[in-house]
C-alpha cells in the first residue's frame, strides 16, 4: 500500500509528521488531490486544544490548501486530472436542504469535513469529498503558495465579515482583530469603497501592516481610551460596520458599544465562551447581529478577483516550511504575533 | 385659557385625570388633534415604574390614539382640519440623516416623542408635531376605537417582528409572547402565509386567542418540555423566524435555542437587564439577531390592507374606559392577564 | 425490451399516442417514473406548431407529471424506489456556473429537457436526469392528479410573476391573462396579501374562475375602455406590479401602460415576436421589467403550503383523459376556453 | 429690484445672457443660492431642441451647480447663510407618497424643478425648494468647480446605471456611451471593484479617456465586429451589468445582445422614441431592464467618497467659461466631441 507524509492530530497539544496510507477515490463525487502547500488555520490550534470533538487522535489535520489533482471519481465535473486546484474549506454537495437555500457551510453530507470528520489537507495528499464544488481550477497567474489563503481566510472575511456587516461604498467599517481573517476582511472590505476602514488590534506591527493593506486608520485596543478614539473617528454616531475577527467576550462587548444606530454587527471570531449581550442598551437601536459559518460560495468570484489584479492576496502568507518541519509551522504560528506572522504554509 | 382633561404620570406609579391646558400650535409642522379615543402599551407602564428617565412627572401619558385634527400648522400636508386620523407612535421629519435611511425611529427631532419628552394623546387634545409624516387620514371603513391598534403594536409586529425575521410564504414562524404586540405579530405574520406559526406564552386564554387569530399551534411555556415540544413541531430543525415579545431573559434564551440553521431572531420586547448570548453555541449556525424601535413606516400600508378586508384588527383592543376612569383603565391593562384584556383603550 | 406507451410529437401538428421502448438508468444521476398523470403546458403547443428547434419529430412530449420511482441511479438522494414523486418541469445539477446563482433553468446540462431535448413524462414511464432536485416526494396528504399542476404552472406563476414583480402586502397587482399560469400568478400572489390584484382577460367563464380563486375585480380586455378601467381601480395611479401572461405584442403594449412609478413588471408570457418598448415615455417612470424561465426552486417551499392547507392547488387541473384519448386531451386544451378548460391532465 | 444675470432659454435653438429679477424667499421650504459654478447637462439641449414641453421660453436653464447660500426660509434645516452648497439636480420634500417610498425623482411637489418648471442654476443666483434635501454642505477640500458634475452626473451613473444594474464585485460590466454620465458610471462602478469594466463609444478620444478613468478594456462602436468583440471579452457568456448611456434605438439593441443570462440592463440615456425589444429572444433568459430617473439620494455618499480621496471627480469638467459667455459654453457643449469635451462649466 502506498504511503505518504502527513500531519496528523496525535492528541491534545501534538501534531507529529508520520506516514499515512496515501487515500484514494472512495465515491464517484470524490478526487484525490496531491498537495503543493497546505496552511494552517486558527481552528487547527482549536483541534489541538482538544476543543473541537468530531476531531479524534489519529486525524490529519488541515482544511486549506493547493494542489495538483491526481485522482478523480466519474461523477466530478469542471476540473481534470492535473489541474492545478484551490481546495475549499467547505465541502459540499449542492443538493441537499442547506446547499439549496446557500448555507453550504451546514451541507448534509458536507461543511466542515476536511481536517474535522475525516483527514485534512495537511499532507502529501487529500481525498476531497464533493469535489465538483469543493474544488477551483486556479488560473495560472495566480501562485500556489499565496492561494492557501483564498480556502479559508479570504471567503471568510468576505462573507463572514464585509457582506454580513453589509460593507457599502460611503460607509464606515471597524475590525476588531488583525489576524489573518481581520486582514482578509480589512482586503475584502476594499472591494466596496467605505470611506472609513479602522483597524484595532494589540498589536503595532500588526497594525502597521493594516495601514499597508488599506487602512484608513488604526487604534490600539491596549490604549484606556480605545472606545472613545474610535467614537471620535465617527463623529460619535458610531459605526456602520462593526467586524469581531477575535473570538472572545472582551472584544464582542466592545462591537456592541461601537455600532451607530442602524449598524450591524458580524462576528467572525470563533467564541469558546457565551458573552453579554446588552439588549437593555441595544433594544431600540436598530442594530442586527449576524453570526455565520462561511459558505465559500464567494471563491469564485474572488479567484476573478485575484486574477483581474483587484485582489492582492501576496502578503497574506508570511512564512512556509517544508513538510518535514510541520511541528516548526505549528509552533510559529501559536506565537505568530512573536514571529510578525499572518499565514503560515507547508510546502510539498 | 382653555383646559382639557388629561391622563398625567404624576409620579412612580401614579397616574391622575386632571386640568391641562389645551395644546396649541407651535411650529408650522404641527397638528393639534382632538381625541376620539387613546390607548395604553406596555411602554406607559414602564414610565409609571419610573424606567423611563426622559418621561418626567407631570407629563400627559401616552402615544397611540385617533382623532379629529383641530388645527393645522402651515406647513401641514396631506390632512385637513376635520379629517379623521390615526396619530402615529412615532413622530418624524423625512429629512434628517435617520429618516433619509428609514430609520424614522431615531429622527434627530422626532421619534417617540409624544408621551415621552412631549405630552401624549391620552387627553381630549394633543399636539402633534411633524405633522405630515405622523398623521394618516382613516377611511371611513375603519371603526375608530379599532383603530388605536395601529398606532404602535401593527406597524410594531410587522416591523420589528415580522419583517427583522424574514417572515416568507412556506417558513416557520415561532412568537414568544401572546400580548398585543405578539398578537399583532401573529396576524401580519399570516399576510406572508408561513406555513407554521407557533405562539408562546404562559396564558392558556391568550393561546386560545392566538388560535382564534390565526396560529397553527401553540405551546404553553409553564410545560417542563417546552423546548422539545417546539422542536418536535419543526421535525428537530428549529424554526426559520423567532420572535420575541416579552423582554426578558428567559424568553430570549429560548429565542437562541428555537432559531434553526440560517434563521433569524427578532427581538420585540422592551429590555431592562443585559441578557446571555451563546456566542460558544451560534456562532457557526449562520443566525442572526435583530433589535429595534418601530419606524412606523408601514402604516399607510397597514391602513390599506385593514381599509380593504385583509387584515382584521377588531379584537386586539379587549376593554375601553371613559377618560374619567383613566386610573381604571390603567390597573385593568397591568393585570391584562387577569381581566383576559389585550390592549385598552380610552374614550374622549 | 419492454415497451410502454407515449404520447409522441410525430411532426408538425400532430401527437400520436405510440408504442415506444421503457426507457432505463444511464447515468448514477438518473431515475425512472412510472407516470400517474402528466399534463399538458402550453409550451407543448408550441412544440406542435413547430415553434421549438431542439424538439424533434419522434420525441416524447411533456415535462409535467406525478408518478412512482420505478428505479435510481446510484447517486441519487431523497426520494425512493416506490416514492410517490412529483416531477420538476426543469431538471437541475445544482453545480454548474448557472445553478449556483440559482438560475437552474439555465443548468449547464439540464434546464427544459423533458419533453424537449429529451423524451418527456407524457408516457407511461420517463427517465428523468439529475433526480435528486427534479423530484420531490409528495406528502400523502396531495392529490396526485391535482399535484402536477406544482411541476410548472405554479412555480412559473410565482417565480416569474409574483417573484419577479416583487408583489408585497397592501400593494396593488394586475394580472394579463387568466390561462393555467395567469390564475397560478393569481392563486401565489395572494400568498403575500396585495390589497388588490386585478385579472384581465377576453374570456368572462375565466374571469369568473378568477373571481372564485380570489381576484379582487376583473376587467375584460375586449371592452373599449379597458385602460381606464384599469388605471381608475388604482386611482389613476397605475399598479405596482403588472404581470404578463400572454405572449403577445398586445398584452405587453398594455403593461406598459399599467405600470406605476416604481412599478415592475413581470413577464411570464413566451413570446415569438418582438415587441414595442416605448422608452421614451418610460425612461424616467422607474419601472423595471423582467423576463424569466422558471427555475423550480420554490417549489418545496409550494408542496409545503399545498400540504398545510395553505395554498389550495385542487381546482387548476379542469379536464382528465386516460393515456389512449392523449390525441382528444390536446383538442382539448388547444380549445380550453370553448371547454373552460384550465389545466388538462393525461391518466395513466 | 435687484437684477442679475441669467442664461435664458428665449425660444427653439437660443440661450441668451439677460437681466433678470434676482430671486427671493417664497416658502420656509426655500434658500436662495448665489452661485459660484453652473454646469450644462444633456437635457438642458433637450430643452434647447424644444423637446421638453414643461420648460417654455423665457427660462433661466440648468439644474446643476455650486454656491453659496444667501437666504434662507424658516425651515431650512442643516444648511446656514454662508454656507458652500451643493445643488442637487432633484427637489425633493420627504414626506410625499413618492419620496417616502425613496423615489424622490417624483417628489410630488419636486423633482426635476430647477431649470425645468422653475428657474435654473445658470445664473448669478437661484431658489431652490426643498432647500432641506435638495442642497448638501460641501466640505473645504472638495473644489467648487469639479463639484458641479456631483448635481447630476455621479448620482445618475451611480443611481441610473451601478445601482440599477446590480455591479457587484467580480462581475463584468459594459458600459455603452463614454459621455459625462457615461464616465461618471465608469467611476462609480469602479466603487464595486468588478473584475471587468468594458466602456464603448465612437470616439476615440473619449475611449483614451475612459481608460485613463479605470476602464479596463474600451471598443469602438464603429467596427464592423463591436458585438463580437465585446462578447469575445466575456467568453461569450454577455455581461452581468449593461449600462446603456446614450439615448438611441441602436445603443439600446447592442445592449439586448450583450447582457449575458441572469444579467442586468440599466437605462441611463434619455430616449426620444420607442425601441424594439426582443422577447422573444430575451424572454427565457433571465434578464431584467432598469428605467429611471435619478433620485439623488446618494449625493451625501458620494461627498463623503470625494472627500475620503476614494473618489475622483476633477477630471469630468473639462471647459469652463465666465457666464458672459454663456452661448459659448453651450456650443462647445453641443460639439462636445470636436472640443474634446466632457462637462462644461459657467462661472459666476
Amino acid at each position: 500500500m502506498a504511503t505518504m507524509k502527513a500531519l496528523v492530530y496525535t492528541g491534545p497539544g501534538t501534531v507529529e509528521v508520520l506516514e499515512r496510507p496515501k487515500p484514494t477515490i472512495q465515491e464517484p463525487t470524490d478526487a484525490v488531490v496531491r498537495l503543493l502547500h497546505a496552511s494552517i488555520c486558527g481552528t487547527d490550534l482549536h483541534i489541538l486544544k482538544g476543543d473541537v470533538p468530531s476531531a479524534k487522535p489519529g486525524l490529519v489535520l488541515g482544511h486549506e490548501g493547493v494542489g495538483i489533482v491526481e485522482a478523480l471519481g466519474s461523477a466530478v465535473r469542471g476540473v481534470e486530472v492535473g489541474s492545478r486546484v484551490l481546495i475549499s474549506c467547505m465541502t459540499s454537495c449542492g443538493q441537499c436542504r442547506y446547499c439549496q437555500k446557500g448555507i453550504t457551510a451546514h451541507c448534509e453530507t458536507g461543511g466542515w469535513t476536511l481536517g474535522n470528520k475525516i483527514d485534512g489537507t495537511q499532507a502529501e495528499y487529500v481525498r476531497v469529498p464533493h469535489a465538483t464544488l469543493s474544488l477551483h481550477s486556479l488560473p495560472t497567474s495566480i501562485p500556489s503558495r499565496a492561494a492557501v489563503a483564498v480556502s479559508d481566510a479570504f471567503p471568510t472575511g468576505l462573507e463572514c465579515g464585509v457582506l454580513s456587516a453589509n460593507v457599502q461604498p460611503g460607509c464606515s467599517v471597524v475590525i476588531i482583530g488583525a489576524g489573518p481573517v481581520g486582514m482578509a476582511a480589512l482586503m475584502t472590505a476594499r472591494l466596496y469603497t467605505p470611506a472609513l476602514i479602522v483597524m484595532v488590534d494589540l498589536d503595532e506591527t500588526r497594525l502597521n501592516t493594516a495601514r499597508s493593506f488599506g487602512a484608513h486608520a488604526t487604534v490600539n485596543s491596549a490604549a484606556p481610551d480605545t472606545l472613545s478614539q474610535l467614537m471620535a473617528l465617527t463623529d460619535g454616531h458610531g459605526f456602520d460596520a462593526v467586524i469581531e475577527a477575535v473570538g472572545i467576550p472582551a472584544t464582542f462587548a466592545l462591537c456592541q458599544e461601537l455600532a451607530g444606530i442602524g449598524g450591524r454587527i458580524a462576528n467572525v471570531g470563533v467564541h469558546g465562551t457565551k458573552v453579554d449581550l446588552h439588549l437593555e442598551k441595544l433594544w431600540d437601536r436598530n442594530i442586527s447581529i449576524h453570526m455565520s459559518l462561511v459558505n465559500a460560495t464567494t471563491t469564485p468570484r474572488l479567484i476573478r478577483l485575484v486574477e483581474s489584479g483587484l485582489l492582492d492576496i501576496g502578503s497574506l502568507v508570511t512564512h512556509h516550511f517544508p513538510c518535514d518541519e510541520g511541528s516548526k509551522a505549528y509552533e510559529t504560528f501559536q506565537a505568530a504575533s512573536q514571529h510578525q506572522a499572518l499565514k503560515v504554509a507547508i510546502d510539498f
